[in-house]
C-alpha cells in the first residue's frame, strides 16, 4: 500500500479547525483508494512566533522537504502585526522551497450563491495559473532621504526569461491536459501597454512557447480589462497565466466570484522533480471565529484534494472534488461563514459521507 | 457673459460621435446657466499619425495648456499597433500636464443594469481617487542580455514623498467636500505587505496627511481585498485613494459594477493654479461602430459634467448630472451598446431635454 507523506501547518485562528476537517477527509478519501497518509504536525505561526520570536526556525524549510507535500491551514494572528506572518512563513516558503506555480481555480459549485447576476456553476469555471517567485514580490526596492520632504522610494518588479518561462510551460501545458471542450485556450493577462520592460519580456516569452503548443489558443487581455471580463463574461475563460502581482489581485476577484474565501483554495507548486508543493485554502485566519466550529471547511477540504491530485492521487483528488460538489449541491444552503446551514465538523462529515 | 475655452479632441472611432454628444449637452446648460463654451478642435489621434507620423505635434501641449480645459473622446486606431496612440498621446498629456489625479466616480444611475446580485444605487455610488502620475507609469525599466535564455528584465515603480501628498491632500479634501452622510472614510488602496518600500512611503504620508482631517475616517484595504470587497460590498466605500496601476485596474472593475463603459467617466486632474485637466469617456474607440450611431453616449456626456464641475461651473455640471440621471431612470432600457433602446445622437437630445 503506497505511503505519502504530508507536513501539515494548521497555523493560527481557525487554521487547525479547517485542516482537521480537510485531513479527516484526506484519510477518508485514501483508505477509500487504498493508501495511506502520515502526518506531521510543524506549530508554526503566531503564538510560536510570540513565544519565541521565530516564525521558521532554523533548518525548518530543509525539514520540509523531506515530504511528499505541505497542506498550510492560515495565518494571521490578532497580537502579531499584520504581515508579518504572512511573509515570514507563507512568502518564505514560496520562495524558499521555489513554488513557481500558484494554481488557484475559479470554479462554482453547484448550490453555492455568487454575486454575479444569472452566472452558473457552467460560467464561472477556469482557472488562474500565476507566477509566484518573481515580480515585484522579489522585495527589491530602496528609498532616497528617507523621511525628509523630498523622500524617493522605489519598488522593482522583476522577471527572468527562465522564470517566465517555466511558469508559461507549465501553463500551457496545463491548459493542454484540461482539455476544455469549449477549446484549449491560454489567456495571457499582463499590461504590455505600460509595463514595456518587464512585461515585454514576458509577452516575448509567451508568444515563443505557444508555438510548441499548437492545439492551445493564445490569447492576451490587459489585467484591467480582464478584471471587467471576469464579471461580466467569466465563461470566457478556461486557463489565464498572470503575474504574482496581478495574480493576487484576479485570484481575490475570482474567490469572490465562485462564492467567497470559505470555497476558494490554492496550491503553491514546485513542479520540478523533487519539488515540494504546499497547498492552502485561500481565506485568512478569522481569529475572532477561533473555536466556534462556524467556518467553511470547504475551502480547506478543496485544498486537500489539490494536494491529493497534484501529489501522484488524481483519483483520490477527483473523488474529494466530486463529493464536495455533492454536498454543495444537495446540503449545504449557501457557503458563506454562520449561513452555511451545518458546523465546520459537520461539513467535513458530510463531504466524508459523500465519498462512497 | 462669463466664458470657458475648452480644447477638443475627439480622437479616433466612434469618439467624434460620442463627443458631439457631450458638447451638445455642454452648449444647452450653458445656454440655461449663462455663460458660453469656445470650443477648438485638435485632431490628434490615429489618422493624424498614420498621415503624419506624429502622435503630438511639436507645441501641441503648450497650445493645450491655453485652454481651460480639454475634452478627450476616445483614441485606438485600428491600423496602429496597441497602446502606441494611447501611450503617446493619453498618458503623455497626463504626464506632461502633471495631472496627478484621475478621479474616477463609480456610481450605478437609476435604470441602469450592474452585473452584481441585489445591488442598488444607493450601495454603488462612490469614488476612486487614481494617482496619475508615479509608480510603474514612470516608464523606468531595462534589460539584461536582452534576447538571451539568461535575459532579465526589469521595471521600477517610483514615489516621490512629494507626490504622495499632493495627491493624497486631495483626496482627503474630496472626501471632505463630498461630505457622505453615511460618513466621511477615506480607504487607502495598496499592497503595504509586499510592496515594503514604495508603499510604506505611501503609508507613512497617508498617516501624516490624515491628521489634518480630523472628521474623515482613515482606512486602509489591501488592492486583493478591495477588488473582493467592492464585488461583495460596494456600499462600504465613500472615496478609494490608490496608485496609478492599482488606479487602473480597480477603475474597471467600478467601471463594470457601475454598468460597463457606456457609462464610466473619468478626470485627469491638475488641481494647481493655472493647471489644465482633461475629460474623458473610459471606453475605447470601438472602431467597428464608427458611423452607426449605436454607441451609448453617456459616458461621454458625464465626462462633460464632470468638465463643467471642475471648471469653474459647478451648477452646470451637477444639473448635467441629474438630467442624465432623469434619462437613465426613466427612458433608456439598459446602458449597454445595442440595448439603451435608442440611438448615440437621440440619447444626446434626451439628455438636453431633461436640463430644462
Ligand atoms: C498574504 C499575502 C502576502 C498573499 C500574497 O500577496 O500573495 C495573499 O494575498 C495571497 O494571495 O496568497
Ligand atoms: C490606455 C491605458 C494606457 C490607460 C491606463 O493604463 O491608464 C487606460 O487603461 C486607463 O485606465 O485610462
Amino acid at each position: 500500500m503506497p505511503n505519502m507523506k504530508i507536513a501539515v501547518i494548521g497555523g493560527d485562528g481557525t487554521g487547525p479547525e479547517v485542516t482537521a476537517e480537510a485531513l479527516k477527509v484526506m484519510d477518508a478519501v485514501a483508505k477509500l483508494e487504498g493508501f495511506t497518509i502520515d502526518k506531521t504536525e510543524f506549530g508554526f505561526g503566531g503564538d510560536h512566533y510570540l513565544k519565541t520570536g521565530e516564525i521558521l526556525p532554523e533548518g525548518a524549510v530543509d525539514e520540509l522537504k523531506k515530504f511528499d507535500a505541505i497542506y498550510l491551514g492560515a495565518v494571521g494572528h490578532p497580537d502579531v502585526a499584520p504581515g508579518i506572518l504572512e511573509k515570514g512563513l507563507l512568502l518564505q516558503l514560496r520562495f524558499q522551497l521555489d513554488q513557481y506555480i500558484n494554481l488557484r481555480p475559479v470554479k462554482l459549485y453547484p448550490g453555492v450563491e455568487t454575486p454575479l447576476q444569472g452566472k452558473t456553476p457552467e460560467d464561472i469555471d477556469f482557472v488562474v495559473v500565476r507566477e509566484n517567485t518573481e515580480d515585484l514580490y522579489a522585495g527589491i526596492g530602496g528609498f532616497l532621504k528617507k523621511g525628509s520632504a523630498d523622500e524617493v522610494a522605489t519598488q522593482t518588479a522583476i522577471y527572468s526569461r527562465k522564470g517566465c518561462e517555466r511558469w508559461l510551460r507549465w501553463a500551457f501545458e496545463y491548459t493542454q491536459k484540461r482539455n476544455n471542450p469549449k477549446g484549449k485556450k491560454l489567456t495571457l493577462v499582463a499590461k504590455t501597454n505600460v509595463l514595456t520592460y518587464g512585461h515585454d519580456l514576458i509577452w516575448r516569452t509567451f508568444q515563443e512557447v505557444a508555438k510548441d503548443y499548437q492545439d492551445v489558443e493564445p490569447d492576451y487581455n490587459h489585467v484591467d480589462a480582464c478584471c471587467m471580463w471576469m464579471v461580466k463574461n467569466p465563461e470566457y475563460y478556461d486557463v489565464i497565466a498572470t503575474t504574482n502581482m496581478f495574480g493576487d489581485i484576479i485570484t481575490d476577484l475570482g474567490g469572490i466570484i465562485q462564492g467567497g474565501m470559505g470555497v476558494a483554495a490554492g496550491g503553491n507548486i514546485n513542479p520540478d522533480a523533487g519539488g515540494t508543493s504546499m497547498y492552502e485554502p485561500m481565506g485568512g485566519s478569522a481569529p475572532k471565529y477561533t473555536g466556534k466550529n462556524v467556518i467553511n471547511p470547504i475551502a480547506a477540504i478543496s485544498a486537500g484534494a489539490m494536494l491529493l491530485e497534484h501529489t501522484g492521487q488524481p483519483a483520490a483528488g477527483a473523488r474529494v472534488m466530486k463529493a464536495i460538489q455533492t454536498v454543495t449541491g444537495t446540503k449545504m444552503k449557501s457557503q458563506s461563514a454562520g449561513k452555511m446551514g451545518y458546523s465546520t465538523t459537520e461539513v467535513g462529515d458530510l463531504v466524508v459521507d459523500a465519498l462512497s
